[in-house]
This record gives structure tokens, sequence and C-alpha cells, in this order.
């Protein structure tokens, strides 16, 4: 299948949120290659959605990018902690909803090599609202609006955030599909 | 805007391909916290179509994924070359394509936070077809399929990586909007 046989790996650097291994693969000459990769916990959006087809969607500040981003309710998956149980947990801490109904409508690699994250992607319906239970160090808005404006706001690039592009365009399909 | 500015940053660690670097923020309250964040050059994602709306897809055994995935044509821009001179490149060299016209479809921040990685995507039409210059240690099978085949595998996760659902879901929905 691949010339190339992982011989060894070893992790050489750890961060809080990530690890980097250096994997060295051996060819059928003898001849050695060197690669490093830096891998994340399995990560959730969550999309709720209204019966109205209004969506929530958060607004924060990202440092890493340097501008405020419309973004889907998102967060990490703790240790021993299921990705639904995540989704519910991100969706009330983040934007203070409950929802009945939470559907895996995707499982997506963000990457396929270099940098190692898994994407689960919910669907929540059935919605009730309360209080949100921000983290210390989050300062985010609650977005809502009808899930065409989400779909136009990716093809004009105003959203462009990976996951967060993703899951509107399923729903967007989905709906158009009747499928929801 | 945030209450925690960022007061110094460094390297802390270079690979091949990415950079893993140290950030400091200090609060209003003189506390500090440090993140860090693993940082990839940009790279592209090409898609090919004919007038017959047919795609072409790579199939390339990942070792990171430890499967065979079917993706769409991509690699990294190199120092000094643009995006579009970078999707022109990898369209001859992985699939033997050269195309009459590119076109940016998107430009995504793959992550909000931690693993820093844009990506350009690109339509690409009018499209010869000729000898691929594949790198000694890249394997790839071109396959081509109707984009409604494409984006079938896309709503069931047989293709699941994340640049790759962008971008047939966005040239499914511009095609369905008649604007392609």
């Amino acid at each position: 299948m691949n010339q190339w046989r992982a011989v060894s790996q070893k992790s050489v650097f750890k961060a809080k949120l990530f690890n980097v291994k250096e994997i060295v693969f051996r060819n059928k000459n003898g001849i050695e290659k060197i690669h490093h990769i830096a891998e994340r916990n399995t990560v959730v959006s969550v999309f709720p959605l209204t019966n109205a087809y209004d969506i929530y969607l958060i607004s924060e500040y990202r440092y890493m990018l340097g501008k405020i981003a419309l973004e889907a309710i998102a967060g990490h998956v703790d240790k021993k902690e299921s990705a639904i149980a995540a989704a519910k947990r991100e969706l009330k801490e983040e934007a203070g909803i409950s929802a009945n109904q939470l559907e895996e409508i995707a499982r997506i690699e963000m990457s396929g090599s270099v940098f190692k994250n898994k994407a689960h992607l919910f669907l929540a319906k059935g919605l009730e609202f309360g209080e949100t239970d921000l983290d210390d160090d989050e300062e985010i808005s609650v977005v809502k609006m009808p899930l065409e404006q989400a779909v136009e706001k990716v093809m004009t690039g105003e959203i462009n955030h990976a996951s967060s592009m993703i899951g509107i365009l399923m729903l967007d399909k989905l709906r158009k599909e009747k499928k929801l």
C-alpha cells in the first residue's frame, strides 16, 4: 500500500491542548525520513436550529486570527467524555441552550496530514433557553439568524471557519432535501 | 475587546511543516497565562470540474489517519509562491491537469484557535490532461466522478476531509444556483 513504513514514534513536545509526535519512516531500501505531526483532542461543533430555521452562532474575539469571528458553538471533548456529552455541555455553557434532540451529522478529519484533529458535528433541535456558564477567559456573544443568512455568509466568506462552514452547508442541503 | 493581552511570544519548537509558538497573555490584574499554538503554512485545495460536471479527486493512503482517503488535490504554498500559482502547480503535479481558468472560491481558517492554518480553495475549469509529476513519497490515484456523487459521499461521510467537504458543498450550491 505504501512503501514507507513507520518504524518508531515518540512525543517530542507537549502543550496543554496538543502534542507533537516525531515519526520515523523507512522504505524498502532502508532509507529513513522523519515527519512531525501535531495532535489535538477531538472537538465538537453544535448547530442549534429552531423550528423556524433560525440558527444560533457565536461571535468571539480570536487572538490567533486577530479578529472577531462568527463560528459555531464548539469546544474540546474532555477526557472520559463522549462527543455527544461534550456537545450538550458546550451548548449550555456557551449559549445557555438545552436541546431535546442532538443528532450527529458529520465526523470530520480537519486535515489529512501534519495537524491531526477530529471534529464531530451535531444538529441540536427542541431548544430551551437558560443562562450561559462561560469559562473565565471566554467573551462570547450569541447571535441568532435565519439559516439562509448564515449560508450566505459562508458563500461570501464572512463565515470562514472550516467546521462552521461544513455544518451550515450540510444543514442547508438537508433542508433543501426536506430532511430537516 | 478582550481583557487578556498578549505580552510576549516565542518559537519553542520547529518542525519541517509547522512551528509551535508560546504566547504569554496578561490581564488587567497582572495575572498571566500561557497558550501554545501550532502554525502551518497556507495550503491550497483545487477542484477541477469538467463541462459535464465531473470532478477530479485523489485517493491517497494517509498514514496519520490510518486509511486511504478520498480528498481534493491539495498542497502547501511554497515560499515566495502565490496561492494561485500553488494551485496550478499541485493540479499539474498530482493530477497531470492544466486549467485555463482558476477561480478562488474560498479562503478558510481551518481552526479558530490552537492550530493555525489557512486554506485557499480554487475551482479549476477548461481542463487539459497530461502527465503527473509526483514527489517521491506520493502514491496517489486520480479519481473522476460526477459532482453529484462526490456531494453524496460528503453527506454520507465517505469523504470526511474538511477542506474537501467545503469545496464540494460550495460547488454543489453554486451549481444549484446556476452560478457554475
